[in-house]
């Protein structure tokens, strides 16, 4: 849930101005996107998704995501496409914050993703990798593995409260990581936080993916172990293979893996754990009980890493061997 | 801020399926009402507002509350209307809490009310008043003159640290209040809560009343009290006549006062603040700090009551005195 900044009639009617979206009818905020204030907002045009850019979204990088959405979009992949004011730009300024008008998607997030959803994503991610291949912009992942020793090192002094011993488990994953991070494979565009929550589905059809403030250039295949990570998992926490295998599927029937991404697909899957434990466990440490920030559990991931961990090789994933009609 | 209940997809299919909407197109929690869950639904059918009733509305009282708001719908007030399901009821059950799909007001509150918005809600209130005295149905106020004193009662032994002499002045309010208030005015169905948010504006017009889950029976010229408390004081604590005037005027426009209830109105008043200060401070004193409620501080409502109690009579508040144009 995340509304932060309460935004006056008279300024957001003075915002739609630089717009041509007609008469301010209504709006209201909602419980969407937690970095962001989001509201639902019609007008005589229609309705459309408002949303302010809170601090925890870097300025400088509102071009990239607004730059990518409006890419993605114009190239046919059902995400929010930002409004353009009158003056051609896509971001203006309301209650002393970045703001942007997009498009309204119709559709929900799966609460209980089945294989069939997991193969739609596959597909919808493979689409975004290769619409992303013609965007000119560039962003460097702000999470990505040379910045996880650093996140970790910030962590209070307290990570053993979580789990008797958790420092040392991380420490030792982080050095395998490091010396097995693949370093050479296929980059462009991702999505990097693809998750349930953020691809809507309408009559069991993916009709949107939204979200894209952690958009970034790095291992197109990483993308794809995130993905798995966050959909082939049950709520009790064992691995769900025939959902892996539909996600890999759907992904490589637009885009086939190389061997080597394939080879590297399980350390990808630890990194992807580790990305987001660590995130959770900074959160879980420093961010204060009070807070409306709702805090994810760490130990989920650190669940998923030892899964990844003990895995003995891409078969495990549900990847077609030689033969395997896939 | 308000979305306290989860709702999974097919729950919510499942639920709808009992009302002739269409197919389920999304669904947003809000932030909009304190007591309740609310989402922004919609379907084939349109856009539409689902609620669910949280523990604090008693599921007793929920006829009487649709029940009313279809009557004030049906004769032309603008309210947000219950939808019937196919069986004819208008409420159901979804995540374990009664359920209810209203349809959708266009409008915003206006968090800077003008003399002109007061005007509008006056009118409005009185024709409130007028439509609702053909509802059949009647409901206690639980938090009349009678509920006060043994509200104040409940109140941790700690009021005076809010400000200290408070108990004693409230004290001596409520034994005034007593023996001053007016048992026999006209009375009928109120809406007891009509404050800034729960009136719509459009271009500048009213477009909507919202928020009868504090509507009962109860004196009408007390209703108007509550909404020159929550309409006619500026930020600063200023009480403004201009403003108060123009709200008296529009009610009176469609629903003349007697003299008697004229005659009352301070002491109305004066119950009117004391009824928010008494909920605002037992609220203050017992919902933890780290509530997701946000709490109001009792304070405005005990200058309000300071206001009103040293006010000398009815002309103070705009009354048109005899051969007044107004």
């Amino acid at each position: 849930m995340a509304v932060y900044t309460d935004v006056p009639e008279t300024e957001l009617a003075e915002f739609l101005a630089a717009y041509d979206l007609g008469q301010l009818l209504s709006y209201k905020g909602i419980a969407e996107g937690v970095e962001n204030s989001n509201f639902l907002l019609r007008t005589g045009g229609g309705t459309f998704i408002l949303t302010l850019y809170e601090k925890r979204v870097n300025r400088d990088d509102l071009p990239f995501f607004l730059g990518l959405m409006q890419h993605l979009a114009e190239h046919g992949l059902s995400c929010p496409l930002p409004i353009q004011r009158k003056d051609g730009e896509a971001l203006g300024e309301l209650a002393g914050r970045p703001a942007a008008v997009f498009t309204f998607l119709e559709g929900m997030g799966a609460r209980r993703p089945t294989a069939s959803h997991c193969r739609a994503v596959g597909a919808a991610m493979a689409r975004l990798h290769a619409i992303g291949d013609g965007f000119s912009m560039r962003r460097a992942n702000a999470l990505s593995i040379d910045d996880w020793r650093p996140l970790f090192e910030s962590c209070p002094p307290k990570v053993d409260t979580v789990e008797e011993g958790l420092s040392n488990e991380i420490a030792g994953e982080l050095s395998a990581l490091e010396r097995d991070w693949p370093r050479d494979l296929p980059s462009g565009v991702i999505h990097a936080d693809l998750f349930t929550d953020n691809v809507f589905f309408l009559a069991g059809d993916l009709s949107g993916i939204i979200d894209f403030y952690f958009a970034c250039n790095d291992l197109l295949a990483y993308d794809l172990a995130i993905g798995v990570c966050a959909w082939c998992f049950e709520a009790d926490g064992s691995f769900n293979i025939t959902k892996s295998q539909s996600l890999l599927r759907g992904y490589q029937s637009v885009r086939p893996l190389e061997p080597r991404e394939i080879e590297a697909f399980p350390v990808l899957c630890r990194g992807a754990s580790m990305r987001f434990l660590l995130t959770r466990l900074y959160d879980w440490l420093t961010v204060p009980d009070d807070s409306f920030v709702t805090k994810k559990d760490p130990k989920e991931y650190l669940r998923k890493l030892r899964f990844h961990a003990q895995v003995s090789g891409p078969a495990e994933y549900g990847f077609a061997i030689e033969g395997d009609p896939a």
